[in-house]
């Protein structure tokens, strides 16, 4: 069994697309609206993931992914609140009809409709309605709303604090990710993301976060950002703070997806992080597309990196599931 | 030969402190004032390098220390343009006075002056007197003065280009580094520091500025942010633009060191990033400042994992010095 435990829906159809143009320009114009949510048919969708996300969980032998709405399409920073709402909406039901149309494929995780200056716990009828009616497993929380200036609270704040009650008494884990950036300094893909991993990781060590939650749960993607290169910076700071070893600080709660797309950046991983705080994980289709001409294979393969690194089987089987049905309480029981 | 191409004057005597306590309580007063500038003797100059930096160079046997102001203390978010200049000097003319007392161990790197919305035209006549005057081989640039707002233009933007004529005539490079972040979001050394790190080098990818000066020269410190551990993901997100690979569109004008804390991060980067494009440096007295309980020896102690690494001896002498000889076109001059 393997499962991918982060995966958005890229491809989906042209339809969306085309109400959140209509969405963003009329933002844009000084004046958010309310349209009407757009019409997409099941073949549409079955289209959109035969010939994409299907064909390659196929191709790789992969069995199930995590699957959420396109990340960089969040767009929490545009419009207001109502905006980010609707938004969210249509983007949970579409992943839900995915999720129905392929059960075995899918396990849905929720876009929330977070807004700048809006408190998270305004999040929470739409966090119910994905886990309860929906039988979603997990979210997506992005640490900047802003997209890219980073002005609202960070993640300690007591500001996230009813969020993360309800993400307790749900039983569902938050993947920490942000999406656009507006910022002209941040390249999305290249540099908003993985620098949005980092600085989560640092405010979860340097703080009593998971003191008053024990059992929350956040998964890093992107294979932590800069986190397990710099392994030992990370270790010396917390040891320089007097905290304990991160192992006693944040790994029962934090945990490490294997978005990385070289064999020297998972072999880095896998040797610094053990292994149960490790999940299988590609994005795909996601930030990198190409096939790299140095091994003739997608970069965003990761199942070969994984199967080629030095590593005993019973870590292998918890990194590619074992994890994943640890870390979201829900999926066993969807299962 | 070994030199160490990242080092602060962390451990200044208390007189430079109180000086810039002074400077920025006047600002958060709303009132930025001048200062005499801070009396300090030879004397104490010796005995903060004496016990610190001089002993940590002969206790891990390295050579020479290119030696600029504390980067978390430059601080280029306080105050105003006039606050920012002032500092400079007086952060400047103590390098080159510890440069002075001690020729053989250290060579002199420049803070800039500079500040939030301000030309970085501004800081040339200051970079001009530290290097024509006063012997200094580089600057420090900060990517964000703005201390993590990130709301000056990018570095590929016009607005930088008279500063990188300048450094390009007086062939000086600069190391990209970021100062303190007022923004609660981002801890500096360990959230602040690593996203400048990254930033910059996706900054650089995304540009024609190596186009425009073929001969600028950056080094990105921390050994290049998370750049080297998602190295696969650079190298597709370039190829997807239909960029040239990565060594031909930025590896003749960017640098990384080897501040990266444990033997896997090093063995990552010595992996994937040409020996050529490697300085050694350890950011001694710096971020990190204890023993690793697994290792027995300090975290910042980085010559202890170039000498443990795969290397073939004339890459580690590349690494060591020649590269630094390379970057730094004044310092032969100088030796």
């Amino acid at each position: 069994m393997i499962i991918d435990c982060h995966g958005h829906y890229t491809t989906a159809p042209e339809a969306l697309n085309e109400y959140r143009r209509l969405q963003v320009s009329a933002c844009e114009c000084g004046k958010c609206e309310i349209f009407p949510r757009p019409v997409i048919s099941d073949d549409q969708i079955r289209e959109s993931l035969e010939t994409k996300q299907l064909r390659i969980q196929r191709e790789r032998g992969t069995d199930l992914t995590i699957f959420s709405p396109r990340a960089v399409g969040m767009g929490h920073h545009i419009g207001d609140e109502r905006t980010s709402s609707e938004w969210a909406i249509v983007c949970n039901d579409l992943i839900h009809r995915a999720c129905q149309l392929y059960p075995e494929n899918f396990a849905g995780v929720c876009q929330l409709p977070q807004s700048p200056g809006v408190e998270p716990a305004r999040c929470i009828p739409e966090l119910e309605r994905c886990v309860k009616e929906l039988g979603f497993i997990g979210c997506n929380l992005n640490p900047d709303p802003t997209g890219g200036y980073w002005k609202d609270p960070p993640l300690h704040d007591k500001w996230w604090y009813p969020l993360y009650e309800k993400m307790v008494e749900l039983d569902v884990p938050a993947m920490i990710h942000v999406s656009g950036s507006c910022n002209p300094h941040f390249h999305a893909t290249g540099a908003h993301y993985i620098n949005g991993d980092t600085t989560a990781f640092m405010q979860f060590l340097t703080s009593s976060l998971f003191k008053d939650f024990p059992t929350l749960k956040f998964i890093i993607p992107h294979g932590g950002g800069a986190v397990p290169y710099h392994w030992g910076r990370y270790r010396g700071l917390a040891q320089d703070m007097g905290l304990p070893p991160l192992k006693e600080l944040l790994l029962q709660n934090v945990f490490f997806d294997t978005c990385v797309y070289h064999q020297p950046g998972i072999d880095l991983l896998l040797k610094v992080i053990p292994p149960e705080n490790i999940l299988f994980a590609s994005e795909t289709v996601g930030a990198v597309r190409g096939v790299d001409p140095e091994t003739g294979h997608h970069f965003d393969d990761t199942r070969r990196y994984i199967d080629a690194a030095v590593l005993g089987e019973a870590d292998r089987a918890s990194i590619y599931s074992g994890n994943a049905y640890r870390v979201y309480g829900r999926l066993k029981n969807r299962a």
